[in-house]
């Protein structure tokens, strides 16, 4: 179940309000999630005391974003546990929640077997919860340091591609503190230009259908004070050919082991016109996105996405009147095309960077060897 | 001024809906626009009396497309002309109400001159009046003639190029009815095409930010029966990629002597797709599209609009909240960069489809001789 807290108000605005937050209130532990479908116009926080409600929040896009999601449902899995619910089931559910993102089921694997292995030790429920908590926790702060260690190398490798300084980058969906324990993943290289006085401008893609870019890229820019314009997705042609992009990044939901890039719809045209134009275009992920096991962009599922995402607007305000809640735009029983993402091959991707450094040219080798360092790290 | 009167209702939906229509009551001659920015929730006509109003209206987008805005621009002075208004205001109004559209300006232009030629003539402002109305109907009957020739040539030029039949097009913005004297442009071949039975489906670009794509032409090819789906502006990426496009058909709005081509914002980057993917990138126009005095695409005007397009949602339904009438998806004081067209360089066009024939390769000297040609039939 889940409850809504509004947290709108004239005063009320934190300076610093966490995607996600486990608490643990009398009357049993919760996981409160800002509700991202609600942004920018109201600060909204859904609990949910089950699993079932993360599910929801999942789907609907409530909770969103590659590496957000990993802990998202790691702390789903520590939840069912520490509620006393059949983890298997709730880990189960979770996990096919959204089919491309791969950081969702790793997490969920993470604490899933995090439970496991403390129960198959200690035969208690009581400290398996405990164990699953601490491995969503863990997962919750090594993301927040990849963050900053995926900023430091991106910033390198624009100084590296973009010696004059004065970048003008341009971004799609949203890739910041909403998706991540930390400052998230393209974004938070954009955050570190603008902290080190190199970033001129950051030009934001609205994201069509959800408006992830307008709504959430865009309040996380105004927030930081930084430079930006936004602009229909399809507006990006006309600044790429009056040479106004110096840079493409993005985030990445599934990295196959060939380098093909899954990401938000919309960023394989950013790729070949950046490709047409001659303008580095650099993914930004942490190594857990890159799923060895998926051979190549061929093999990557596409979620497809109900239709009404296009035949309707959903605002933030929710004014509703159409099927899906939104309010119609096309002529009733018009059928849509809606892929939630599209696959860019590696050879239209200048650079990876992860938190373990960059990849570039991006081969299968080069991403192999960075998979195995990352795990030895890991490891040891 | 504008009267509205709405046509909504159970029974009311007519066959065929003209875009525009002269009309004389009693009262005075007035211009009849179907408001295209309350479609396809409801037609609505509007009523103006008066070339300010006919403005209004261009620059509102309640009546658009380069060929319809060259026959409104007509109609326009032949009104200012029997209500007894000065004429050169009211043609130098029309023509700076939309800077690209080289047709507005066009229309504009011939009926005042048939007003100029007839009143030096007879020096009788009535006659006068009658011979900008006969111009604006003549542009009028010769549009509605150019889109069956237009239409006759791109269904040719569909079966060279995709000998196979079962095309799946795919198009941007609005270019049927809604903004012709006839069928319109690209929207007419592939009605030719789905008459012929060789339109295996339509896809139809949204076309942010004001929908023409998901508001209009969705209504048109609802209406015509054809099969369509609509598409977000930045999924035709993954279309072209799973090979599920075999033409672009795009309409015009300016092009250059040398075969730049000014249309909706979206258009340029369908055109790098297309080259990128070997898919032909067709551009459907009337030969007045084609202005050789303005020499290549840098010399091209692109009108930027409003941010609050961008920042707001305009819903056909009008729900309001926003400074711009819509409703906010950016956070407050959001900067948008809004250019209404981009430009397509000729190198990117596979052909270049008019009434007077298809233009393929497109060259200077190809356009130069086509609007030659042009001028001797009208000539004649």
């Amino acid at each position: 179940m889940a409850d809504q807290q509004a947290r709108t108000g004239e005063n009320s605005r934190p300076t610093e309000i966490p995607a996600i937050r486990w608490e643990e209130p009398p009357e049993g532990p919760v996981l409160v999630l800002l509700d991202q479908t609600r942004l920018p116009a109201e600060e909204v926080e859904l609990v949910c005391t089950d699993a079932s409600a993360l599910v929801e929040a999942v789907r609907s896009l409530a909770v969103r974003g590659a590496p957000l999601l990993g802990i998202a449902g790691a702390y789903g899995v520590a939840l069912a546990a520490a509620r006393g619910f059949d983890v298997d089931e709730a880990a189960n559910a979770l996990a096919g929640a959204r089919p491309t993102a791969v950081n969702l089921a790793l997490g969920v694997r993470r604490a899933r077997e995090a439970h496991r292995a403390e129960f198959a030790r200690s035969g208690e429920e009581g400290s398996a919860a405990a164990a699953a908590l601490a491995a969503a926790r863990r997962l919750h702060a090594e993301d927040a340091a990849a963050s900053v260690r995926m900023a430091e190398h991106g910033l390198a490798l624009l100084g590296e591609l973009l010696p004059g300084g004065g970048h003008r980058i341009l971004t799609h969906c949203n890739t910041g503190a909403l998706v991540s324990g930390g400052e998230g993943t393209a974004f938070a290289v954009a955050l570190a230009a603008h902290r080190a006085g190199e970033l001129r401008r950051l030009w934001v893609d609205e994201t069509r259908p959800l408006l992830q870019g307008a709504r959430l890229t865009a309040y996380e820019a105004a927030r930081s004070g930084m430079a930006y314009t936004l602009l229909t997705d399809n507006a990006a042609g006309s600044l790429f050919a009056s040479g106004e992009v110096d840079a493409v990044l993005i985030g990445a939901d599934r990295i196959a082991a060939d380098g093909s890039v899954a990401n938000k719809v919309g960023s394989y045209p950013l790729a070949v016109l950046a490709r047409y134009h001659h303008v580095p275009f650099i993914v930004v992920a942490p190594v857990t996105t890159v799923d060895l096991r998926t051979p190549d962009g061929a093999s990557i599922e596409v979620e497809q996405r109900p239709g009404f995402e296009v035949t309707e607007i959903t605002t933030p305000q929710g004014a509703v009147a159409g099927a899906g809640g939104g309010i119609p735009v096309a002529p009733l029983g018009t059928q849509a095309y809606n892929p939630a993402f599209d696959v860019t091959p590696p050879e239209l991707v200048t650079a990876i960077v992860t938190e373990e450094g960059a990849v570039s040219p991006v081969t299968a080798e080069a991403l192999a060897e960075l998979c195995a360092r990352s795990r030895q790290v890991t490891i040891s």
